[in-house]
């Protein structure tokens, strides 16, 4: 990509902006982010957001649902016109004690990339946007993507109003909280007309651009996206029976702790069998004295895999083993494979010098909007360790240049006049 | 039992304290108690027991710990005379969702055995103190037997005061908003040489005594208790690496809710192989996302046992197998066999009608007061099921009637002219 003209851009803006966002909900202690929304460091992220778009002369609409759009170029002549815009970005809101990069990197990285344009005096042909989704981890309200869900309908605001943080704060309160009107929640047909095409930039979750590195076979520092893996949710409710952990004796005990503890054991053997990826991360035991044997434990399932058929069937095995430990199991969230429009997909990798392709396993704002039909893909920056959803979560600086560079490159492409 | 003039007593009065206390914090989900220190709940239990105390015309004085003793006849000029009281009682609070009998079993126990001497116009040659001890369970601060460790000074005001509960509010403001002075708070000496003899009367937690029903070799409603299990409580700290559900290999993780699972396992079968009992009734994970592989379960370990070398072997093989998986293992507190005065325990068996003499794998006020010197002993009144600190705690009436009547034989005997 060194031969792009956007490559030449300054990464000057990059590292400004970078750094400006870096303190914003970042917890002394442990070093993680926490940026749930409709907090106050939420706000913070909005009013940053929006005062880096007003300096560039990008004129921010919110929309419905709460996102924010920053439109370089008029959005609404481009829908008259029948040429909608293309859109860049991702989110800010981070899971609790999160790394810095997630969404953030995609947002940073849009503003950059325009900026990148700018310097080389690209003229768009159509109009660009650079998106900031909210709510995108659900780390409050417990629904990931709930701003592009709601955009699109496939969240509904009585269920959206109604769901409650750890508080037992609404999200409707949280709403009203933060200065926006509850009512004005719902699908947002103009904001959703407005997108001709959407490419969300994220640091890659997993390390298979690292990993090329290593045996050599590319030396890419961004990859294109192909589809998002089928992933759902999964909440059992282990029985047990209280009583006193220094009284009862071993044999007279119903403790949902051990039966808990060996279905995680059953969950991870599984899992490898089925070629899949599996994870306990939650768990409320009730009553939750160091004294009380447990009476009951609500652990929560994820579940997914580049395979469907794959998850299922191990989804249908972890629910048999749970059965026969008298545990129900119940489905919170089902989202099958979401494949990134092909034609867009094949022509970025071309574009970005042969670029290599990946599924993912996480979720993404990208997944939902192309689940509404918008033609949709995204691109991964090189994570070196692959961690991420943590504090160590990292790209290195050039790489985070070269996304930059990589998604002035795709919209000097889609927004050309030739385009 | 059904010979002694105790056993005549009016049953009535006994009834109405249970029936009047039996709503007060009980949570009308589950069923269960959620009496906690220093709550609105505790204050309304404090309320109701002055008040009874008041109505019977005991005289009623807070210690420096916060507990509450009533008594008949002045305990100071007993002191002073060089023949201490008698004190029968128990406590109020409740560990979550605990069940009705527990301590309030002893303290309304007491007062109906106060009744039960009065209606037999027995006419005490010591004075006669009910106790109700505060915060035992240490469900809201983590301190089980708060209240009289902190009269005898085995736990100190300064750490006392610093301690927090769930919420963050340390005792001191807890203290502070019930109306306490803080600075007021440690071992009271007065209150402990008031103290002759303390017999505290409390529900089974277990089941010997239904158990030897069974088998028709005894059948006898009360048990006297000899002495209390050695027991401990440690805390494990399992490190994991927090990282992405969807995103990282299996063969990448280090996830410790799979540790921690391991764990629980091991700590049951070693548990079983040295006749002890072990339970892991608390856990927190931390991120606690669905979506995030958890980076570190903080668990705990209550451990105890008949034999106090076998708890300690079964301790360190647990610490043996938490230290080969990367896990420190902290011991939060410790307590040798407790055991209660050899010669009263004899008596008051035999007084009983050769009652059966037991030992207890739960920790108790009068654990605390007889490791400060004080004669001590138990009595417990048979659990059908052997179920406690749940909803389903049960005990039968008659044996409820058979408890006081126990408690009042016992308090004629101590405080006869003869005594």
């Amino acid at each position: 990509m060194s031969t792009t003209p956007a490559a030449a851009a300054p990464t000057r803006s990059f590292d400004r902006l970078w750094d400006d966002l870096l303190p914003v909900g970042r917890d002394a202690g442990t070093g993680g982010y926490r940026r749930y929304a409709w907090t106050p460091q939420d706000a913070q992220l909005r009013e940053w957001f929006t005062g880096e778009c007003a300096s560039r002369g990008l004129d921010v609409v919110e929309d419905r649902a709460g996102n924010l759009w920053g439109w370089w170029g008029d959005p609404d002549a481009a829908v008259a016109a029948g040429r909608p815009g293309v859109v860049v970005g991702s989110h800010l809101d981070s899971v609790p004690d999160g790394g810095a990069y997630d969404g953030p990197l995609g947002v940073v990285s849009a503003l950059a990339a325009v900026d990148a344009l700018r310097a080389q005096g690209h003229e768009p042909a159509v109009p660009i946007g650079v998106a900031c989704f909210g709510d995108e981890e659900g780390a409050r309200f417990g629904i990931a993507c709930a701003g592009s869900r709601l955009l699109t309908g496939q969240l509904t605001p009585d269920r959206a109003l109604a769901l409650r943080d750890a508080d037992g704060v609404t999200m409707a309160q949280a709403l009203d909280g933060a200065g926006r009107d509850p009512r004005h929640l719902g699908r947002d047909e103009e904001a959703l007309a407005r997108v001709g095409t959407f490419v969300e930039l994220h640091v890659e979750q997993g390390r298979a651009l690292a990993d090329a590195d290593r045996y050599d076979q590319t030396r890419s520092a961004v990859a294109v996206g192909s589809d998002i893996w089928p992933h759902g949710r999964w909440r059992l409710e282990v029985p047990g029976r209280a009583d006193h952990a220094g009284t009862t004796r071993l044999d007279d005990r119903d403790d949902a702790m051990l039966t808990w503890a060996g279905l995680v054991l059953d969950v991870r053997r599984l899992a490898q069998q089925h070629g899949c990826v599996a994870t306990n991360g939650k768990v409320r035991v009730e009553p939750g004295g160091v004294n009380a044997i447990p009476s009951r434990v609500t652990g929560w399932l994820d579940a997914r895999g580049a395979d469907e058929d794959a998850v299922r069937r191990l989804v249908d095995e972890i629910a048999a083993r749970a059965a026969a430990v008298r545990t129900p199991m119940e489905q919170e969230s089902w989202t099958p494979t979401t494949r990134f429009d092909t034609g867009l997909v094949a022509h970025l990798a071309g574009l970005l010098g042969d670029a290599p392709v990946l599924g993912t396993g996480a979720g993404h704002d990208a997944g939902i909007l192309a689940q509404d039909g918008r033609r949709t893909a995204m691109l991964f920056v090189r994570n070196p360790t692959g961690t991420s959803h943590s504090p160590d979560e990292h790209a290195e600086r050039d790489d985070c240049h070269a996304g930059v560079a990589a998604l002035a490159t795709v919209l000097a492409d889609l927004t050309g006049a030739e385009a």
